[in-house]
């Protein structure tokens, strides 16, 4: 019976999950050793407005007030407290996420963000091992190699390795290698759309050109574009595409059609992007992929956490801020257990459930954001939840349970907010207008759900 | 644009479907390599009995009529007309899958199938390359890799490879590395069951100790055994238990537990298994998985084919059946295109559903096979069917259409026996016996779905 207590620990992918979890291993006492097969991202210039930004909400939130970081990292990010939507015809409309104060989400950027972390990790006297990539697995040897780009090779033994390294895990390959014994059920899956990223600059005098505090979309039914607000006054926008048929990627193949495109459905984004040829043609068509898999753990030797065990698509805005649950989860039940193996499946137990359900919502959201935010009865259905939220201020949307309320689970989120919406819509479609007791007879049914 | 005709064909895998692709392709003047990661079984002592049976039915016979082996491998299999149901008190109750003459199933033994396809391909003058296994994969050269045991490569340049190297398909492992290029869906679920296979030998004089001409079946619930004759009177039987909880495996950890355990549940059976212990105790426990996967080719260099592509679960013995499918339908594909991407797609297109619809299909029939057999209201709708066959000999079962009807494609099998399903049981659920009017309504019923 191992002890997690005389472990090394390995962190194994030093992305945001693995430094946050690596930071608070260090509070905590135990003896970490941390490989990242990227270079140390703090050496390399990358261009302001370039860097890809994330909408962290409570969930992650929760993880950075665990290592005392969230006062100083959550001013560098731009606060977004609603949905601006850009009709066909340019017209606006801002659905508010929350009628509540606190509750909006922040767009951050992810290297702003990996940077706090690993210089808050560094100030543990730890260095990270950049350049080390995962590379072999040797079970009954209980020895990890990592190998960097000049061949050197650091064999660990007698550790146990928690994979940090993302939808595209090595350590979970190991795993699926050893699939029989494991009994492994895997699924991955590819989105037939494609998403490709558009840079929409700052104005004179450092001018924010759209609504700065919104998360704005452009929902198109079949496809959408998004685009979220930078503190340096950029946004950077997501164009979202199938990969084949009318309005989508391959037919969109020269500077003439891409233009009469935009001009098209994005009339009022179109004079915003002026580097839109380069960056349409240059920069990579991104893939959306999810996994779902179980078991995460391989005897007490392997863990799988953040997007390893359960990568997403982003529609729901909570890869990151479920990574960081993960972290706020596993550094609970590490007070509560010591027994490695023991502390690996209560780990999975509790975190399987709640990462399906953020997977199967992130699925729904695509489908919202692209098509039914433009739906007149799903803005009522909006416009009737705000009102609630104004009058009851126990009431929580599906969105709120989900983003601000990291005391509800995933999966309760999922059960309820889906009943909530049900209802609501079915409401909304034959009525406009609610008077007060309608209001209060809305209010006590949704309590029973 | 790559012409199948000028192409050397690789086939990766000669167990059953790579073998009979492998004849076919050389019948039609193919230029083949073959290449298998074992041995040559017709050099290994195998003792009669311990190999494996396999239920041939009307699909996988049409392979065989396709390279002209059906008259000469049929007569080594044994006959199975029904399912004879063992009840927990030892009584027997036969059900025939069919009413028709020639509707049965064939017991024959995977190894002596195996052997008469791979002597019928040397007869091409063809050898196949045994202790093969692939290796390597490099689209950029186009080049395929075998290795053997003595590390001796073949490296073969500008083929297309066809991978018949089953459920742990290399080849398919090689287009999961490049799933984002290929978008590749792929999905591996293994059952919270495993299987033994255990031995009834003959009685005296080579006599059958079970009803020859049957599949018999003691369906307990949540688990069963089930057992297949083979030509030498003995029957090979199958446990399929759950691994964990009441009555798995994790629970029969010594003799006087399997010894208890037998006699509570097969209680006719314990005495016609002799060497009980230790085959249980000494044969490996077998796992239950499936995969479903997508796309099935890469490019034009491999296509996987049979359980590379799609390995299924054994419940509806229709495993080795649709990959003779497989090479049927490639059979006429290649009658029709030349263009290798175009053949390789049009294959997956064409049989994916179908795939698709079997695996499925599998699945239903385990639930059916341990449990649904023994319920009155199941018993009653197929003697019910049973009637239908004799008066109107244009009814046919989902068992029948799926076990009977190569004219008829898995997914069409699948809906229109499911609501078969459905109206008789319902019916079956209120009333026992039906005369000649309800009859012809039920069959008119049945026509129109």
């Amino acid at each position: 019976m191992s002890s997690i207590h005389d472990k090394k620990i390995i962190i194994a992918g030093a992305g945001l999950v693995g430094s946050l979890l690596a930071l608070r291993l260090l509070q905590k006492g135990y003896q970490v050793e941390i490989f990242e097969s990227r270079e140390d991202m703090r050496k390399q210039s990358i261009s302001a407005g370039r860097s890809i930004n994330l909408a962290l909400s409570h969930r992650g939130i929760e993880g950075l007030k665990l290592v005392g970081l969230s006062d100083q990292i959550l001013p560098h990010a731009v606060q977004m407290k609603g949905r601006m939507i850009h009709t066909l015809n340019s017209e606006l409309l801002f659905q508010p996420y929350s009628i509540r104060e606190n509750e909006y989400i922040n767009s951050i950027s992810r290297r702003t963000l990996n940077i706090q972390l690993m210089d808050a990790i560094e100030k543990w006297d730890v260095k990270i091992n950049f350049g080390n990539r995962l590379s072999h697995f040797s079970p009954e040897e209980n020895k990890f190699t990592f190998t960097t780009k000049g061949n050197l090779k650091n064999e660990l033994v007698d550790c146990c390795l928690i994979a940090t390294d993302g939808s595209n895990s090595i350590a979970r390959k190991f795993m699926l290698d050893r699939s029989a014994e494991l009994r492994m059920n895997y699924n991955q899956k590819f989105q037939d759309y494609g998403y490709k990223e558009l840079t929409i600059p700052p104005g004179e005098h450092s001018k924010f050109l759209l609504e700065k505090n919104a998360l704005h979309i452009w929902p198109r039914g079949h496809f959408m574009m998004i685009a979220l607000p930078n503190p340096d006054a950029t946004f950077t926008a997501t164009l979202f595409l199938p990969f084949k048929g009318e309005q989508g990627f391959e037919l969109l193949q020269n500077t003439s059609t891409l233009r009469t495109f935009f001009h098209k459905y994005f009339t009022d984004a179109l004079p915003l992007i002026p580097n839109l040829e380069e960056e349409f043609f240059e920069n990579p068509t991104g893939h959306l992929n999810s996994v779902k898999c179980s078991p995460w753990h391989y005897k007490d030797q392997i863990l799988l956490m953040g997007d390893a065990a359960h990568a997403i698509i982003p529609f729901y805005g909570q890869g990151m801020n479920c990574g960081f649950e993960d972290v706020v989860v596993f550094d609970q039940l590490l007070d509560q257990l010591s027994n490695v193996e023991e502390l690996f499946q209560q780990f999975e137990s509790s975190r399987k459930p709640n990462a399906d359900a953020i997977s199967d919502l992130a699925e729904d959201n695509f489908e919202e954001m692209r098509d039914k935010v433009s739906d007149p009865v799903y803005q009522r259905k909006r416009a009737l939840e705000s009102q609630l939220e104004k009058k009851y201020p126990n009431y929580y949307s599906k969105y709120a349970l989900v983003t601000f309320r990291p005391d509800v689970s995933y999966s309760e989120a999922m059960i309820k907010g889906r009943l909530q919406d049900e209802f609501l819509l079915k409401i909304c479609a034959d009525q406009t207008e609610f008077n007060d007791i309608e209001m209060m007879k809305i209010y006590n049914h949704l309590q029973s759900i």
